[in-house]
């Protein structure tokens, strides 16, 4: 019998951090060997999420005190500008012949510096590994996926709004100017730092939109398309908070290139996802809802013709935290390691 | 003491004419003496809808047993298709002279006989009432409504499109092409018939796209708008049912026109609404949220400027059930009867 | 024209205060003077509370900067155990003649000091203002009330249990044990500090039980239901955490006295309510929800007998920030000055 | 490689099918064969409920169109009243020597013919096989279960109940009278059927008790509790509809026996669980949440003490389909067919 792979999740009280182990702890390939946590360091998982208690897990410990000696691949689940500098140190440490790992932070996502700078608001402070790190959009990117040291997992909202359009750009069936993505997503994307704004009283029964014409994962959506489209695109994006805890729908408003009708357009997704288990292309006149996603691994997409001719509407829903996250980062390590790619993460979705 | 205008409800069992209910047995002015709902004819309304009962009002009858010689007011909240002959016989007849009728079905909106029969997909039954009705958008034809015998009352998705667009394209501030609205409502829209797809297990925790390209709310803002512009006006609207029972958030897309700038374009909808009392623009860098008008009978309106230069964001919030549909019923009628146009309908909004 | 009352709510910025405001922008015999927050000084009610921003409202300070001078009726909305020492300097400083105060925290409840202090960690600093303090169920202390210089406000749960049981055990139909009170409430209970457990992610879809036989209602419920029968009276008591964010229900086991019918029980409530305005008990068979009283002062009773004969199961519900909360310290209010018992609170309930 | 159990599933367009569903799909030693549902016969299974659509299953047919020749297995979950001649035709048909049968109704739950007629309102229509069928609480019946053709497999609400207090009242360790039984339940449990009180608008944002002192899941408690007391036993039972989709709470009332301390009470259920893979004790002050278990086959339990010596307050926990439905409905077919008993239904439960 091989040996499992040992994984190291660092993060591990945020829900993309629980979203992992809920996979993990039944991925046949790996084992859970170190879950970090520092602001709860010392509690065990099931005292943090009670619905892991059932599992045997690694108590939370500071990253300082996980031994990376006993580490084969490190989930980076911590927030925003904290991976860097971690990365860099374990990548060029003594263990970083070794390991490999899949941020799920943006640190990774954005290739050019001066981008990163300017919307992140300080300097990149591993400007190498973020031109070396492979975005982990694996539909695309597979083959460069598989001998990555380092994937920058993509953000949930540039997943739904890339799995549609980077087809159709490439295939130049769409313009790319413009592009319109109205993006809804449900609570957990917020996490689970206590803010008011995120309370029950405060997100239920009620939806706004938010980060309007400024969003972060704005440029992240730009930068891929721009490699898709062969010239620079600038997408308008807002995004939108749902009283739901999970699910990201996308409706994504674009225009169909002269000469081309939608037969074309829905021929080309379809034919670049025939083969995806995890991204389908639904059936015409089928609508697409997170529900039918949720706490799958799964994406969906729906292309619809306007009212208006030659403008198109495409619909891409996923979980958040499963192809927006925690199932999309697994996939990639599934990937990295020559795993079959749906190890693990082959759930199906859970409705009601 | 002068006597109560004396005031119907036909279609009281849905959700909008509990709504009606709930606004006018505090309304000073009226008195509600006769409540239709055929299929629940010899219930109590308290009965219906418990939340009513602690009021006193009349037993649900069908139509034909309303004496309309004892009513000065009808509110028609019948389903789509079944008010037009039902209204003609009102007005034609004996009592016609008198009689005036806020109507909340779509019966009356589109103007064209027509375009009613492409979207609807029948002849209408009375069109030169069609083309009598005035639009009930208040805070845009109140000088109409004063006299009008017949008052269409503009659709909830309509009613939250039109709010902000309609002056920026009378002021010729932004293109009248391409606009694109992506409206978010809740679950009572859908009305109270039971149907699988509004069960609260098929609603809750998940959203979609619906009606994508066909919804018949496009042809009414484009009817309304054409009339802003003064040109024809198509847009492209996507309806989204939400996770919630109220509320309807329009994310709308459009351009400034050459050499408009977003501050023009801010001071058109404030000068617009400046004094009205339902309609605010929230100042700069606030966003509007649905729950900041739950149960009242105010719309909100915020603008933005996207990152691509000359886009801008307006993002309208409404309660669907009240400024989308009864409030907005009773406003038209407090228009039309001389009352002070906030009678009744002033409650602030409930949140949490 | 008579003046208005002024009015001051201290502790404005959660969610009893803004409910306090909600109804009293339109109360016609009162006028809002102050409004205090201590950590959101300066700011305005409509940033702090969105919903609220259409009211001309007295900017947020702190309680220091109120000048009472100008104050008559103080709402006290401030967390539990600050109110003690705040009402006794109120009381006793210069316009201590004149000031009349609902308190709604817990701090004014019981009315034993050992028994505060048994269960709030901490002696009472205003042992003397305990003993004075008016409890003020309404429906039941209404005389006590008219005169009081200090009410204190019932909690959510205990009014739900009170206003069933007190008349029940006072006319001796149901045994004074056991009673168990299985209680249901929405999250904004929980009020508006920012905590994990309170977020969206953790609060919708999922119940727990919590404080099982220890929450501090129990005592409070214990006192009001001891006075009523006479004798020591310990109910078991637990609270549990809806996914919803207004209403509690209580339902209430208990056994009828030997001897005792249903419909004796039943003619105890009719009677003891009967003309009451915003305490009714349902006719037999129907049930009562929370969502018949949403955003109303209402409460219903409902009585319903078991299989097993002598046991009664009553219901009762309420809004907990309404009737459980901000509009049972109007009634008050309204009962101390004067006022028609039902001013500014007679909204009807919100549904759907 | 051994063959695959052929399994049938016969209501498959309820919820309780689909989630069968969703747990068998993955299932490694089962094949579904077959899957009916008269009034979508001829749909696919994707088309009814989409979030199965990436499988690949078999069409819906009608009852009469299944094979059973080439079916071992059948799962009923079909609604209450109509499956007793359908069982009896199986068992008695020419498959009848190989099928073995679990059904989800509750036709075979009571085991008295006349307890059923009372209950129900009918005679049963197979009271040989009502005697024969084994109640399929595993914890309890294993042994029984391994050898059984027909397994009943228990409600929703008695699980949560029977759980607990089966062990509580064999061991004697506490009074079988009284003993209340709260129970909350989501939506799901209402089935798909549309109905107007299953609305989202009448289910959000508001709880109810119903079926009060007269829900026919009472004397399916009463009965297994009898059996474990020794002795007749009749609880008090209410359920209440909560707005969420999936989960159980039980808060259940009971008195220790004299001289019977909490520490003995949590040993009774300490050892009578402490190797079984979906029942778990929590820890002493561990609060339970139906999150925790949410689309687990997972029941946790927790006892607490009151502030009454002598009380104890039992809450359990489970999601209403998995524990509730079809999870356990799985686990009796792994029983009954000698699998291991997690086969296919270890899934970790989903939170947020």
């Amino acid at each position: 019998m091989t040996e499992k792979t040992r994984v190291a999740i660092l993060g591990a009280s945020g829900y993309t951090g629980a979203e992992l182990v809920r996979f993990l702890v039944h991925h046949p390939k790996v084992s859970i060997v170190a879950l970090s946590a520092n602001r709860k360091a010392g509690q065990t998982m099931g005292s943090v999420f009670p619905h892991l208690a059932p599992y045997d897990l690694p108590v939370l410990t500071s990253i300082d005190e996980v031994d990376f000696a006993g580490v084969d691949f490190v989930f980076c689940a911590l927030p925003h500008g904290t991976t860097q500098a971690l990365v860099r140190s374990l990548l060029e440490g003594p263990h970083g012949g070794r390991l490999r790992i899949a941020d799920l932070s943006a640190d990774f996502r954005l290739t050019d510096a001066a981008d990163y700078e300017t919307w992140y608001g300080h300097p990149h402070q591993a400007p190498e590994l973020q031109e070396e790190a492979v975005y982990g959009l694996v539909e695309r990117n597979r083959q460069a996926i598989r001998s990555a040291r380092l994937v920058a997992v993509p953000g949930c909202y540039p997943t739904s709004a890339l799995l549609p359009l980077w087809p159709l750009l490439e295939a130049g069936v769409v313009e790319a100017d413009p592009l319109i993505v109205d993006s809804k997503s449900g609570a957990s994307g917020g996490g689970r730092d206590p803010k008011e704004g995120m309370l029950h009283c405060e997100v239920s029964e009620g939806v706004y939109a938010y980060g309007i014409g400024s969003h972060r994962h704005g440029p992240e959506i730009d930068q891929e398309l721009s490699l898709a489209a062969g010239r620079p695109v600038r997408v308008t994006f807002t995004p939108h908070l749902m009283p739901m805890n999970r699910g990201i729908l996308s409706t994504i408003y674009a225009r169909l290139k002269d000469g081309v009708c939608m037969a074309d357009a829905r021929k080309v997704l379809e034919d670049r996802y025939r083969d995806e288990a995890f991204v389908h292309v639904v059936p015409e006149g089928t609508l697409v809802h997170t529900r039918h996603v949720r706490g799958s691994n799964l994406a969906l997409i729906g292309l619809h013709e306007d009212r208006t001719p030659g403008r198109v509407i495409v619909t891409c829903v996923e979980d958040n935290l499963v192809k927006g996250a925690s199932g999309q980062a697994i996939q990639n390590m599934n990937v990295m390691l020559g795993f079959e790619e749906t190890t693990g993460i082959a759930q199906a979705p859970m409705f009601p």
